[in-house]
């Protein structure tokens, strides 16, 4: 077996961060006055001296870097760790939580997914609350820095298509792997503060703009309130649309505006579908609305922009009961979440640079049909993309299908009926927030699902959320022999 | 543009071979003395003299074979020609039948999927009822053929793959072609009359027991009563599900039987594979059902059998309301559905060889990410699978979802609920049968649905029965310059 300090040294590092980060909340609760406040203090006690005490255990120099089977586990082992640590709080302090609604919220969290089994949000102390968004925040820097640094390198779902903008290899580019991750640090607080101003000037309160900023940067989606954002009807909605489009654009382009150019972010063929894409999902269900149901076009507008670029982006935030809009938008916002934002951003879900790369490969596909004897490259923008990545993707996208329909097979077998038991799964493997149907409660939430199926859906949102792959090969038996 | 005139002249034969068939249900009606026969007379002339004159106008020498081109061209074609001619006995001679259900009823036939739009099947002219199995018999023989002897060449779906065992060329080796088509329809004829004897033994009249055999061994599923099977409970579900797994294996393994060679039919992966999972379906539903909801032994294991085969196999006979299951095994139902027979059997739907080559393109897939620097074969029972066979099958398999996702949201666009919408999509796409949901009437029939629904189910039919990409090829425009 290989050595797994390194792997360990890092996570324990992370986790001490993570128990630091606990202080912010307990702050939040002292500033009220709230008791509350000691729950943080413990779990920051609990958590900074375990990642500590991992950190020493594995303590040895990460100055060769990490090797390819090193990386996979570092990746996974995050997602499992973190969220174990930062369910801790939840278990501690919220009353009647149980262990797994303790971990299906941290992983809910974690994970950017924001599917939620606490009822009662608009009485839970500060604490929780900004806990919750900051779980959020934190997974989805993690992800962004994971997709720029990481997948590339791993080769995961034709991630070695963006290698010539990130890096070679990772022992070598250490240094320029910390200079990336600066800036993106950099662009991703300006983007959070930015949102935060915003939602102050569309009539949050300051705490209320601070989670849902946090939330909304990370494409999460847990929110303040049990009515999410049917609190912000108006103005506050589009103001979020914005941010939740921010959030799901490559942020590499972003590094790449600080550098001064930007002509990177306008040219992109994946930021250029995606807006289309969005601009089609509105434009018709807009006109649904209006011609089939009489609906106002300013209502129908405001709605299906908010809710559609909610799905859309992965982020999960309902202003309005969905299900009442009728079959076909109902279907186009399925279909949205299963398409998902732009890679490397905090977006989750198949990826629209997946999409591009599919229809690419199947025309090439029925051309290689039709002239059997011609070689014929898959072409994106005018460029070959090699059969790897081709490849690579189309397994992903089969294996985000399979898993899906797996999950909900899963799910069903659990107890839950049809449509909750599809959406679950499609909340869960995609990573977007909300469930519909029978079984699930009126706050949108599933405090009320079986036990086994919470334990599903907090393992399909791990899956998920690292592109499933890079999960799957750590059950390779010859992965842990090499 | 080529030379379409071979195409031609083979669909007008077979456009008159379909007039000639029409006698048949002629001689049925007469047999009982219902003056219906004069419909089947009138729709022979106009069909039998409709194919000699389309064939005259384009007769000229075959001789050279076909290229590539026109083999696309003839496959699409023949399955919209003869859908075509088959609605005229339902135009002219079944009461209150529009255009758009007499084609939507022809085309369900021809490519064995059975969905019907008929209501009051139970006192129909046997004639019609008749000629509604035959156009899945014929649909189903077609298929066979095409199966074996075009897709290999055209290299759809990996089919390439069985090119050793069909042939090289098709202008070459016509001789052969002809021997393996005669083999093929004595199999065939040989397992109907079997079907048909093994169904009067267990109850059903010679002419219920002549249709069901007919749309047994298509995988067709019209039966000739409104309650389909329910007519039948007991020994002729069991007698049914064999008939239906004999349907779905390799048809190249019969000529192979006939040949004197049974070995090859046991040791083939595919259909090891295909009665394994079918094992594994009835057994978890049968479980299901006995623990969950209370059933007995006796009855889960005969309707479970029965009415999972029916769908595996993706004849779509049902026996009872699979929608009062549960959630489990309705989903369980669902994905068999999605994966089908063998190929080169009257089966539809993606098939369970592609599934194989699918899960070990994944294993692969892992491996290669795991050690990026090594290469890795997909290996299919120790033999080496050809890198353009696991693309075009994933490139298959990938067209299949993608299209049953976007049958479904144009269905649920012409107005169908979510359940119904969703159903239809996977019977038409996948060549099933059943309809699930509001809106389909009691006797299961789809006469209710708008129009347009009715239209893109008939497309999504042609479309599936011809694995997708055989149909989408003609939509190139450069197909039409070669
Ligand atoms: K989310
Ligand atoms: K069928």
């Amino acid at each position: 077996m290989f050595d797994v300090r390194p792997v360990g040294y890092v996570i324990g590092l992370l986790v001490a961060v993570l128990g630091a980060a606990m202080l912010l909340p307990m702050l939040a609760d002292l500033a009220r006055g709230d008791p509350h406040w000691l729950v943080f203090l413990e779990c920051a006690i609990i958590t900074g001296l375990s990642g500590g005490l991992i950190a020493l255990a594995c303590s040895n120099s990460l100055g060769r870097g990490l090797t390819i089977q090193q990386s996979f586990l570092l990746t996974t082992g995050v997602w499992v760790a973190l969220p174990a640590f930062g369910a801790l709080p939840f278990m501690l302090g919220v009353p009647g939580a149980s262990f797994t609604d303790a971990v299906f919220e941290a992983m809910s969290g974690m994970t950017t997914t924001g599917a939620t089994v606490f009822v009662g949000l608009d009485d839970m102390p500060a604490g929780t609350l900004l806990w919750r968004g900051l779980l959020q925040w934190l997974g989805g820097l993690g992800i962004v820095i994971v997709a720029l640094i990481f997948l590339p390198v791993m080769k995961v779902g034709g991630m070695q298509y963006f290698r010539s903008e990130g890096f070679d290899t990772l022992g070598k580019i250490l240094p320029r792997a910390l200079d990336i991750s600066s800036a993106l640090i950099q662009v991703y607080v300006a983007l959070t503060l930015a949102c935060m101003v915003v939602y102050v000037m569309v009539g949050m309160s300051t705490f209320d703009a601070l989670v849902h900023a946090l939330t909304t940067i990370a494409t999460g989606g847990f929110s303040t309130y049990d009515a999410s954002f049917g609190r912000f009807i108006g103005p506050a909605e589009y103001a979020s649309s914005v941010f939740m489009i921010l959030a799901t654009l490559p942020f590499i382009r972003y590094v790449q505006v600080l550098n001064g150019t930007a002509m990177p972010l306008f040219r992109d063929l994946q930021v250029r579908a995606y807006l289309r894409w969005i601009g089609y999902a509105i434009g018709v269900t807009v006109i649904y609305r209006i011609a089939v149901e009489d609906v106002g076009l300013a209502e129908a507008l405001r709605e299906s922009t908010f809710n559609i670029i909610s799905i859309f982006s992965g982020t999960g935030y309902g202003s309005t009961d969905v299900t009442q809009w009728g079959a076909f938008p109902f279907v186009v916002l399925i279909v949205v979440g299963m398409i998902g934002g732009c890679t490397s951003s905090t977006g989750c879900s198949v990826k629209v640079f997946r999409y591009l790369v599919l229809i690419e490969g199947i025309r090439a596909q029925l051309r290689r049909i039709q002239s059997p004897n011609r070689v014929i490259p898959v072409r994106l923008g005018g460029q070959a993309v090699g059969e790897d990545v081709v490849n690579s993707v189309i397994v992903l996208f089969t294996c985000f299908i399979l898993t899906f329909g797996l999950t909900a097979v899963g799910l069903s077998m659990t107890g839950l009926p049809t449509l909750p038991a599809i959406t679950a799964a499609w909340t869960a493997v995609f990573n977007i927030g909300p469930v519909f149907g029978a079984g699930v409660g009126p706050t949108g939430a599933m405090d009320a699902f079986p036990t086994a199926a919470k334990w599903l859906m907090i393992f399909a949102m791990l899956l998920g959320r690292l592109e499933l792959l890079t999960v799957f090969v750590l059950f390779l038996p010859r992965f842990w022999r090499g």
